[in-house]
C-alpha cells in the first residue's frame, strides 16, 4: 500500500506531457485550426503543463502533405508561425516513428528549432533504428524519449533486452506504452517495476502513455505515479486514437504540485474539445474499444467499426475473437 | 505488488451483484419495461452473475407510487409476476434506505418472498436505524448487507465505530461505498484495509460499490479485488446515478472464474442499454461529474446541470467550489 505521507505530498520530478495534437491528431488527420493550437498552447502554459507535443515529424515521401493537417509533419517554420518563439517554461516536443520519418533532414539542430524534446516511437523489432534516431537527436542537442509500442504483445525476454539497449543509449526517458489499452493496474505495477530497474541502473526516467479502452487510462497513469514513474502523458478530454488517452483534466486535478492548475483545462475542454466532438470528431471509451482492449489487439478493427456506424457489438466481438 | 499467481488464478469467494435496476433506476425513475427486466434477468443467469438487485423497498407513504416505476417499491407480487419463482442460482436482492422504507411491513418473511438478500443503505449518523433493519431482515431469514454511504465525508474515527457496530450486528456483508466517485485507488486500498480488519475480526465479507465520476469505478473495483474485497457491484454499461457505476461488461471480462461469462453482457448492452441511451436516459462520465467527484461532493448539482442542458462547465465549477 502507498504511504499516506507520499499521497499528500508530491514529487518534484513529475512531468506532464500534453499529447493532444499528436495522439488526438490521429482522430482528425491533424486538421487543427491555428486558433485551436494557440488556445491549447496558452492553456498548457496556464495549467503548468511541462511539455506540449505538437505532432509528428512524418516523412513527406511516405505521406501526402495535401491529405493531412500540418501537425503530422511539424515543420519548424509552421511551429514558429503558429506558436512563436516560445520563450517560456513550457517545452515543445514532437514524435518521430522509426521507419516513417526523414529525421536526418527534417529534424534540425536544436538551436535552430523551436523543439526541445524528440519522442522516438518504435516497435520492439526496430530497436536498432530507434537507437540511431536517439543518437541523432541527442547529437543535435535535444532531450530524447523513446516509446516502445505494443509491449503487451512482446515477449518479456525481448522486452528486457530492448530496455537494456535503451539503458545503454543516450535516451533520457523510456515510456511504458499501453498501445491497446489492455493493461490492468496490477499488470502495470509489474511492468513499471521492470522499467524502473533499468531506470535506476542507467539513470533514466520512466514515462507512462495509456489508452482508455477499458476506462483505465487515468487509473493506470496514477498507478504509475505510485510506482515511481515520472513522465505522464495526457490529452484534453482524453482525445486520442480510438478510446483515447488519460484525461488531462483528471490528471491535473489529481496531481498535488501547486504548479499544476486544472481550471484552465476545464475552460479549454468547454470551449474547444466539446466543439470538436460536436463537429463529429470521434474518440473516447465505447464498447468496441473495450473488446479490442480485452483481447489485447490493435484498435484498428474497432476504429473501422466506429467509422462504419455499426452498432452490432456482439457480431463484432465474434469477428475479432477469431483474429489472433 | 500483487502476486502473479493470484492474478492468473481466481478467488471462489468473489460475488458479483448486478445493480442495474436499482442504481440505474435513479436515472429513469425506475420506469423499466417488463421485457427489459426479463432480458436483464436472463442475461444475469447466462453471465453467471451471483445477485440481481431488483430495486428499492421505498416507503409508499413517502413516495407516490404513481410517480415512479414499480422497481422503486419492489412489491413481492410484482417480482413474481415479471421474474417468476426464480428457482435458479441467481439470487435476488433489494435495497432499503434507513428512514425511507416501511421495512417492518413491506419486507415479508424470506420463505414467503422471492428475495434472498436485503441491502440496508445508511448514512453514518443513522447507524442505530440500520442495525434495527439488519436485525429485522436477519430474523426474517434473509442474507443482509449494509452500505454506509458517503464515507469519504465521514471522520475516520466515526467510521471505525460504525464498522464495529456492524461487526457486532448479524450483517453478512459490509460495503465500501464511494458515493461521490471521489476515491482514488490508493485511497481505496487504505479504506479496504480498515474494512478488512473488521471483516477478519467478526467473520464478515466486504463489498465495493463504486461511482464513475473520475472514470475510476472499474479501476477501484478491481483494486478492491486485489485488496481482498469479495462482493462487487456493477451495472450494465455502468448505468447509475450521475456518472454511473462500475461497468458490468468490463468487470466480467476481468474476472477469471470460469463461471462468469461476459459475452451475454455484450449482447445485453447492444440490445437494451444502447436503446435506453437513444431514448434519452442519461448516465455516464462527463466533466460536470468529474468536478463534483474531485470536490468530494454529492452529484446533485451536476445532475441538475445535466438536466438543464448546460454546457458552461467552468461557470459550474465556480458555483460548486464555493459550496462547501
Amino acid at each position: 500500500m502507498k504511504e499516506i505521507s507520499k499521497l499528500l505530498g508530491y514529487r518534484e520530478s513529475i512531468r506532464v506531457v500534453d499529447a493532444t495534437l499528436r495522439d488526438g491528431g490521429l482522430c482528425n488527420d491533424f486538421y487543427f485550426t491555428d486558433d485551436f493550437v494557440r488556445a491549447l498552447y496558452q492553456t498548457n502554459l496556464k495549467a503548468g503543463v511541462d511539455y506540449m507535443e505538437v505532432g509528428y515529424k512524418a516523412s513527406k515521401d511516405m505521406f501526402d502533405v495535401d491529405k493531412f493537417g500540418k501537425w503530422k509533419f511539424c515543420n519548424d517554420d509552421d511551429i514558429y508561425e503558429v506558436i512563436g518563439e516560445n520563450n517560456t517554461q513550457l517545452k515543445l516536443a514532437v514524435m518521430a516513428d522509426v521507419g516513417r520519418t526523414d529525421y536526418k533532414t527534417d529534424i534540425r539542430e536544436r538551436k535552430d528549432s523551436p523543439l526541445d524534446l524528440i519522442r522516438v516511437a518504435t516497435y520492439i523489432n526496430q530497436m536498432p533504428g530507434a537507437i540511431h534516431m536517439i543518437e541523432d537527436a541527442k547529437n543535435k542537442g535535444y532531450e530524447v524519449s523513446c516509446n516502445i509500442m505494443a509491449v503487451t504483445t512482446a515477449q518479456e525476454g525481448d522486452l528486457k533486452v530492448a530496455l537494456e539497449m535503451l539503458g545503454e543509449s543516450p535516451v533520457d526517458v523510456i515510456y511504458i506504452v499501453d498501445s491497446f489499452g489492455s493493461m490492468y493496474p496490477e499488470q502495470l505495477a509489474r511492468m513499471a517495476d521492470m522499467y524502473m530497474n533499468v531506470a535506476e541502473k542507467y539513470g533514466k526516467k520512466i514515462g507512462m502513455h495509456a489508452h482508455n479502452n477499458q476506462q483505465l487510462a487515468f487509473a493506470n497513469t496514477i498507478e504509475a505515479v505510485g510506482d515511481g514513474v515520472d513522465w505522464l502523458d495526457a490529452t484534453y478530454n482524453g482525445m486520442g486514437r480510438g478510446a483515447g488517452n488519460c484525461l488531462m483534466e483528471n490528471l491535473l486535478a489529481f496531481l498535488k504540485n501547486p504548479k499544476y492548475n486544472f481550471y484552465p483545462a476545464v475552460v479549454f475542454v468547454e470551449n474547444h474539445m466539446m466543439k470538436l466532438k460536436e463537429e463529429g470528431v470521434h474518440w473516447g471509451y465505447d464498447l468496441q474499444y473495450m473488446l479490442t482492449g480485452v483481447l489485447n489487439q490493435h484498435p484498428r478493427s474497432a476504429i473501422r467499426f466506429t467509422k462504419e456506424g455499426r452498432k452490432d457489438y456482439s457480431e463484432f466481438y465474434k469477428e475479432i475473437v477469431g483474429l489472433d
